[in-house]
């Protein structure tokens, strides 16, 4: 076995570094990482520049053997790595805040991954991602991509579908709800079972199994389910869920509660501004501390940036397929038989073992009766918009568009197709 | 060979009677009819006379040996029936009346067959119709069940789950659009290839083909698609039929257009009434003209009622299945294998080979890519919608209703669901 | 609509031509042919010379605007042709006889087109039939590819598979059986719909339907089923094919009664020869009376050569493509969905519906419940067989021939498939 | 969680019993057994008694609060049991002679479990189970029941087609190779992935995976694959198995080696008598030793009876069921999705992962392209001998017998069904 492993992470200037550095170091008897690898795009070099350095004293201090590079050089970073994580975010937040806004001009979700802003994410970044993998192809066939990178489970389904590079795509929503799960029960995590079913930011909870015995009626009973501090949602009608027989994943909140959501969209966008815009203030926050020659660990206040766990997730995944540990995680992977009513080219979101050769997902039990229809409209969005990305073809595009359950009518698919398109163009090159 | 065929019409009292009647005279000499019988209930008793009579003086003018049965007893009819049609409408067009104008207060499509008017009616009519197959069960087990009644597609599939009696769902609409086409091109429909997918009024031409040559572009190039009399629907989006490659059913203009047809539909319940409405003072006046015992054919003004060429659907489907001649017609039958993402017991809408044991539904070349999601999203609609009905469910029935694409929100799903349920306490009472 | 119609004979020299040329005369008001090229290699020249001249002879006795060309030029001839068939002999009847002959010494059954035999000649054929595949993509992309050239199912499966060319795979047994049914029965052809189930050369009818009635167990009754003149065969087991449910191919026997046939075929290659030495000395004979400058019509000798009504099924199905005719025939085509256990571009052998867009095969009513294992095996050893062929590999044809049902052992395998390829040696160039 | 375990033994009297009670001891403190019931019929009541005494005797000497009870009242024994394990034998001994001589006498592999002789086990047994299923379904619905009763893989399939207990299928041989793969490379088992693929005695090792790496390639070349000291098998062709790209069971051997094996049998049959005449006198011998009253802990003579491993396979699984340890052993469970070829509700022999809710098979990453036809083919035999078995129909059960692979005709198959039918007739009164 290799002595010591190469890792290496595109968009190493992202703010959420120091959460991937912290694990690497917490978990380095069982992932023996030597050498980590920060590569950025010139707009971002000085960010990279204080990511790296904060990384280096936060190695520094473990006094583990890690040497730490940052780079401009994706090929020189990527040759021969045993993991390539992905972290990036083409158009930056300045994106993100019109993939927010437009769509509230015309009463539509306005949101990072869900809707029209999703698929924006979606055409700007899978050809970069593609791009990406055509260098791992090339320079470390055998490396292990993990793709954090939103639109996750769209990013991951392109990379499955045009590339043959070995892929998983990771999502913190998932653990998150587990921790939440632990702390209601008391519980360490291999003593619960919870069984995810869906795609990437559309899962739902099917069940939730502790010692042989379901404990899904007691969590639909229980008032308050978890929360996410990056998704303004306050709570599911008991009725609905008791119905349903299972637990939505909060970004169902975009599609069950839609009203409720838009006004509460349209009312901040009014006031705080976009999410994009929060989030760009507390990002200088955060740098402004990274700067600081005395901080040597990861600062308390990267928690309420929103994504948490995502390190930990990432750590445990390239833990367990290095050691070939065979545990359950839920992770997105390609679909084959899982869900019969998708193709079998699909990316899902649903527990896996990890093996040394990668995930494989684990057959479900059951699947709630009436989220198929819900699951295959937004799956056949997902597949137009790749397949739009690929070829940067307006038809297509339009088509994912106008069937996305979340826009009404093909006349305003067409108006936000035209004026979202138009405002990404220095991102979109295959479109224009 | 059996000499002369039973043939009995369950809501026989209906105004469309008189278009079955003509056709059956018109095919006799394929299709031997030697008795048809006009059941209905009591409340129809008056309506069954009238319609009995002027069939009665329809088939003395032709000379043809064909007898006219009017009778409120149904048993005493399926006996012994070859085919038995069924054009029934539990609750009448008062209880359509609210089928279409609630939905409306919440800013919902109101529409006989679509959306919660349409989950009302199919929740009238299911546990109905199952009734009717018990008797053919027991009374007519080789007879063939015609569907006619609305919503055709939930009805034909709870017939086939639940139900050992074989049966075949008909709508007007694909019929309609070979018309159109026979227009159109100036070609006899044999000539002429559509091929249908879909589901019951939720359907796409995926393309037509004459002489080996597909027409599809020209037909989606050419300014005025078909229309239908009873659809308040006026064009696509040139752009958006280029780009789904396929001709849309006009139903899906309530998905396509939503909010259009929501406008049109507030602004007819302001002014004209409901369609219901509409519908119910042009059968008093066709009852009017009925009564004319000088009158001894059908009525000009029969055809403005809609619903145009459903007898001759009718007459065809039976002479086909009697002579077994392996023509093709649009059908709804259970899909099996023919649309790989629905389920093998979902009723379909495709082109058909007719043979003697029943339709077989021919392979689909195409399906357009971008259709499967609304597809599957409706369908699951349907199936729990049969689900709720035959159990009197209200949980499932909520999901129906809040996973149906035309519902915005769980919440209004909600209300929707106790307001309609309420209104028609009366027809369900396995709910109440 | 094109004014004449081109079709091409591949293998023209070969004794059943006049059959066709019979066809294409008697079928020009539907089928207006125009010109018919008939193409050989330069060992065929002499008997290609033959046939063209009597065919001339034929098309002039008709009086109709045909013209026959021959020719050693290929491209020549398929430049802008509509229909090509292929009956080429790939090694000629001596390949054959060796085809025959080996298995027999290792006590397995020695057949053209089943067992080691078979797997010869697709190894020996399909890389030629790829050939003329490429000639008819470039010259001719339009034209319909007929193939009656034995293993047709192997063949047609595999341009299917690695070609664009438009094919359809012809056997006479579907039409031989179809015919022996009209003279039980005294019926016309389309009074009786008879269900073919399996692959080319291992069928079963699961079911006989005249008039709506099931007459399968009559059949299964009836003491002397169907039998062809090529295959030596006396009649199945009552008991068996009473709990089967079904009617196999006659070429079943080589898998029901192994043992009755190899003795057989023993004794035949003891006494009369191989069937190919047979056949030999019968095509010499025809091949004298085609020389006679007075013949101007088919002969009614070349009857007992096998293969009857091969030419009315070709001449059939091209009509039906013309003229869109989308009447029912049993055909060789891409599996789909319709036999679920099969793969999906497996060639299968079921009823179509032909429409001027090719076949399409209309879904089964039954499968034998016995016989999927069977099915399933002898289309896993065809798989292995074109892999084998198309890239001249004896790893995978070893494979193909161990399991092969009639191989009875891994070393017979070894020493069949050493002994067959060494003999094949210039007929295989990918293997050598 | 439940204090004690409740364990039953169906077939208690077996002689293999001594090693499951070894285990339940060795395993106390993960599986806390509080209660060995020993069930078995009145003619095994003598051997009951001798093997409780000396189980009686291995639990007094461990130490462990275990209680040992023998009954011959099976309902007393199920019920509130946990586990329920069957090891039954109908007929006994004398009726295996019988499965392995007759078909001999036809030149057919006689064995116990493949083949004819595996059929009529198949048809005595499967009935029997049923039967205690009832039971369990009364009486402790919530128990597991791993069944040991050969044909393994035909009655798992049968309880899950006939019964709601929720059941397991155990075989020692995977186990077996486990062992042997343990030793050959000098690994524990967590550190070695063998992927199986197959149904229960007809399985392949498509890889073994050891830290990432494909070990297939090496274990092929190895000159001696592992051997199983109850089937006489001398050594795989190396250029057979370097062309199926995957290691066969040792089974398997009675479809590649039909003839060598039959030779070997035969010679046998002639000279030490049949495999159930030799295992009667090791079981004579076994019981003379548990007859000894100083006799505490299993003889080492009880491991070359055949069958090692039996009672740990058992052992872990009940343990990882209890514990929810989600660990991986290849078991025989409903196929579902698995292998996309074979029925949903077929038993397939596949690794799984064991919960507390039962196995889930994980998907296979490669099943090889040669087997597919042969493993189909023995589903479709055991499926319809499952048929035959619950309804005792001769028609079915001959349909079985000729379509299995080792058959050779369809007049063979009609002999053998006759004889063995009526040898066993008073095991089978279904079927007389």
């Amino acid at each position: 076995m290799k002595e010591a492993l190469k890792l290496v992470v595109i968009g190493g200037g992202s703010s959420y570094t120091p959460e991937l550095i912290e694990g690497v170091i917490k978990h380095h008897a069982e992932l023996p990482v030597g050498e980590v690898w920060l590569v950025d795009i010139e707009e971002g070099r000085e960010k990279l520049r204080i990511i790296t350095e904060l990384s280096k004293r936060m190695v520094e201090k473990s006094g583990l053997p890690i040497k730490v590079y940052e780079t401009l050089n994706r090929r020189e970073a990527i040759a021969e790595a045993d993991f390539v994580c992905t972290q990036i975010r083409v158009g930056m937040l300045e994106a993100r805040k019109h993939d927010e806004l437009i769509p509230l001009k015309y009463n539509v979700i306005g949101q990072e991954t869900t809707g029209p802003g999703g698929m924006m994410k979606g055409l700007r970044t899978i050809p970069v991602i593609l791009d990406i993998c055509k260098d791992i192809e090339e320079l470390a066939p055998d490396a292990w991509l993990l793709n954090f990178t939103n639109p996750a489970g769209m990013v991951t389904e392109a990379v499955h579908k045009y590339s043959s590079v070995r892929s998983v795509g990771l999502c913190n929503s998932p653990i998150g709800f587990q921790k939440w799960l632990m702390g209601f029960f008391k519980l360490p995590a291999e003593r619960i079972y919870a069984e995810f079913v869906g795609i990437n930011h559309l899962h739902w909870v099917s069940d939730v199994v502790i010692d042989g015995q379901s404990k899904l009626q007691e969590l639909i009973d229980y008032p308050q389910s978890y929360k996410a501090s990056n998704v303004p949602f306050d709570g599911w009608s008991h009725r609905f869920l008791d119905s349903l027989k299972a637990i939505p994943s909060y970004y169902l909140s975009y599609y069950y509660m839609t009203e409720d959501l838009l006004r509460e969209q349209q009312e901040a966008a009014r006031t705080t501004g976009s999410r994009a815009e929060v989030v760009k203030k507390v990002e200088e926050e955060l740098f402004q501390l990274y700067r600081n020659v005395e901080l040597k660990e990861k600062p308390k206040q990267l928690e309420q940036r929103g994504g948490a766990y995502y390190s930990e997730a990432a750590v445990l995944l390239m833990r367990s397929i290095h050691n070939d540990s065979r545990d359950i995680q839920t992770l997105n992977v390609r679909n084959g038989k899982t869900i019969d009513f998708l193709p079998e080219d699909a990316s899902i979101e649903v527990n896996c073992i990890v093996t040394k050769q990668g995930p494989l997902p684990i057959p479900l039990r059951k699947i709630p009766a009436s989220v198929r229809g819900l699951l295959a409209a937004v799956k056949q969005y997902e597949s137009l918009t790749i397949d739009a990305a690929v070829r940067g073809d307006r038809q297509t595009a339009l088509q994912a568009m106008a069937h996305h359950p979340l826009v009404p009518t093909v006349s305003i698919a067409e108006q936000l197709l035209d004026e979202m398109l138009e405002q990404n163009k220095q991102y979109l090159p295959l479109f224009h």
